[in-house]
């Protein structure tokens, strides 16, 4: 009987191809741009995740140009040269071409230039060819990179890694923002967070993250809500403050960044994104940071209970000015806005031992301590005039022993699109869901 | 202004505390059991990985037994002692206990002995304490083990991670078994596969993975169904012919359990999991399989466009007495039975390039050759009675440009279940779905 072993090619890196000079390779990509010169063409083939230069002469190459179009994929015979005016040092002197698809019809979007100049609404209209944009794609290399940060730090902290269903009986927000939909004659709901499960597996686990999609059904149609997008989470028991979640948001951010330099520098330099400094990151209460925000701008403040996204960006501006810091910490965020499982600050039982992080004036975490408790559970759920028998399974786990616990969940988008100073969130999301977008 | 530094404060792993023999350590967990002795008592603490003998004697420990109890939440300071008796050769004899919370009433099911010995139905209700048992909690660390493995394995050969949105236009199996709801006023569905939109992140990145949840909403309720559960997809670009999508899954999967073996040996130990053995897979045409069930079982074969389980069943039993193998590739499905955009085996355009995995008895994977060319797409839709309007977003990538490619989806549960040799899939999901269960 015929059998498969186990074997896996891989297309040649960048430093493989550099020590063959002299040499004849084989290489496979998709044309990305012909520049027709005089007697000659430039050639680059897109690969997985760079660029290379090829020339094109008609008295080496035993084709003509004319058989070769833009965004047809290929498999190219070629010399490599030294060639010191290219940018790596050497390029790809074209022999033979072997076409293995072409396209029916040339991209309706000009995609290979530096950038993608059209609207946002046709760069997303048309994101499976947009994407193929030398800075498009660099951005969700960035998301990689960043998320992949994220998890290499979590492992090596001693997470475990959860997967929790999307499909669930109950929202953890509450009832608001909640696509809901028929589950085989029960009404389901999408998971706007994976909470209450991630608490319920600090349980069994002690530590779990969790990098999964989150659904919110907000009407907001702003540059920083998505209704789909991919939150990092995470969870941790045994706490005995709610400084270390903050503590360990700071240790898991800096790992990420410093993970982003070492492996992403050429994305990095692209996009030339400017790497904030995370070495700490200042603290404000949410009642002084609002008086800060009053008194430095002369604004006068309507709501004491939650930061409209305007003050979001002036205490950033007023931080930075202070402290020279991009991000900040705010805590103690008055109990009417937080969730039932919100620990109340015994010293002070109208705020929360909560925070979110700010990030060049967008939030990009929320996070706190949880109330482990039974009776406390029950009593805050009763005050807020939920019903106990709707959070039956989720009390499952207080009423059987939990340590004390607390984490916080990210927005990867969110974060991407503050790194990369983007003025809109969608740019950050591979295929966005908007109130008004759902293809492609 | 206060600041916050990253701190990572972590348990000790077991060999930072075996090095402390002769010394004194604080150690925080959960009491899984109290087993009292004449004159003395075990105290069992469940950490995050592992589980800890403690001693509890009145003359050294300075609070009263009475203080303990199971499922409390504990800091614990105790004497680090050599024990032959004991199976890590040391044992912790109490001296403090600092009581961090205490559960409402003991757990109504039995969670401390080797088993959780109940009906699935109880098993499932009861989840979040039920995961507590040492056993339950350990088929998750094996679900993390092989994930990991897989994405280990993805990463070092050049696969780009995505997140695709699971809010979608159109399912990518076609219309039945797709769970719709109301989006903003359109009807959207929740994506039964990555499919279409890693396709097309072949044309920007070659190659590309995704782990997350997919739905189904099939009315199946069997031991190998779940209505929402975790696919491990790829997609590759370049491809020569679709075997090498199949070297790469036997690689994949041979990497997942080598990295197991070595990262989680307590736990197959525990489990008492046989590994088997992956360096071949045998290989089979689909027809060839069917007419060898027919000889070899004496079974009339009704439907010679897809196997039944029973079949699936059977066909692992034949291979593995011709071959020792306990995975068989079945290839070459009928072009009737595999989605539109399955390739057509251009020799035999009844069949397909594609295949099924199937492990210890169930398909755990399918995968093929994808069409990449527009014309070929689009004749292929409409001979299948398809609205080319309602593909317009999916064609954009064959219609500017793809390379030839392919990939497979692996069904998570379904693999861990098999390696587990559990008798129904809903053992390996963390909080199963399916036709009856929303809740826990």
């Amino acid at each position: 009987m015929k059998t498969i072993i186990g074997i896996t090619k891989k297309s040649y890196t960048i430093e493989e191809i550099a020590s063959q000079i002299g040499g004849e390779i084989w290489i496979c990509g998709s044309i990305y741009r012909i520049r027709r010169m005089s007697g000659f063409a430039f050639v680059i083939i897109r690969r997985s995740r760079d660029f290379i230069q090829c020339v094109y002469q008609s008295d080496t190459a035993d084709f003509s140009l004319d058989e070769l179009a833009e965004e047809s994929c290929v498999r190219l015979k070629a010399f490599l040269r030294r060639e010191a005016r290219s940018k790596r040092g050497w390029e790809l002197l074209l022999l033979k071409a072997e076409v293995l698809s072409r396209p029916k019809e040339p991209s309706p979007v000009v995609i290979n230039h530096k950038e993608v100049n059209v609207s946002m609404e046709k760069l997303l209209d048309y994101r499976p060819v947009t994407l193929r944009n030398e800075r498009e794609r660099a951005v969700f290399r960035i998301e990689e990179g960043i998320s992949n940060g994220f998890r290499r730090f979590f492992i090596k902290q001693g997470f475990k890694e959860i997967h929790t269903p999307k499909i669930v009986s109950a929202g953890a927000e509450g009832g608001a923002n909640l696509f809901s939909f028929d589950y085989f004659g029960k009404k389901a709901y999408l998971a706007q967070s994976p909470q209450f499960y991630k608490q319920m597996m600090v349980g069994v686990f002690e530590r779990v993250f969790e990098i999964g999609p989150v659904f919110r059904a907000e009407k907001h149609d702003t540059s920083r809500h998505l209704n789909e997008y991919t939150s990092v989470d995470l969870e941790m028991g045994y706490i005995e403050n709610f400084d270390e979640i903050m503590q360990v948001e700071t240790a898991m951010i800096l790992s990420a960044l410093e993970f982003l330099q070492n492996q992403y520098q050429e994305e990095i330099e692209l996009l030339q994104i400017q790497i904030p400094d995370v070495k700490e990151i200042p603290v404000i209460r949410f009642r002084e940071a609002k008086e800060q925000i009053a008194q430095n701008f002369c604004r006068i403040i309507t709501d004491w209970n939650d930061f409209d996204p305007e003050e979001e960006k002036l205490l950033s501006k007023w931080i930075w000015r202070e402290t020279g810091s991009e991000f900040v910490f705010v805590t103690h965020y008055p109990s009417a806005k937080r969730p039932f499982y919100a620990m109340d600050d015994p010293k002070e039982p109208e705020e929360t031992l909560s925070f979110d992080l700010i990030f060049r004036g967008l939030e990009v975490t929320t996070g706190g301590q949880r109330i482990h408790d039974f009776e406390m559970q029950k009593e805050k759920l009763k005050k807020r005039g939920l019903q106990l028998s709707d959070f039956e399974s989720y009390l499952m786990m207080h009423r059987y022993g939990m340590p004390p616990h607390g984490g916080l969940g990210l927005g990867l988008e969110r974060f991407v699109s503050r790194l990369l100073n983007q003025d809109n969130i969608r740019y950050s999301a591979l295929f966005p869901r908007d109130t008004h977008r759902l293809t492609p």
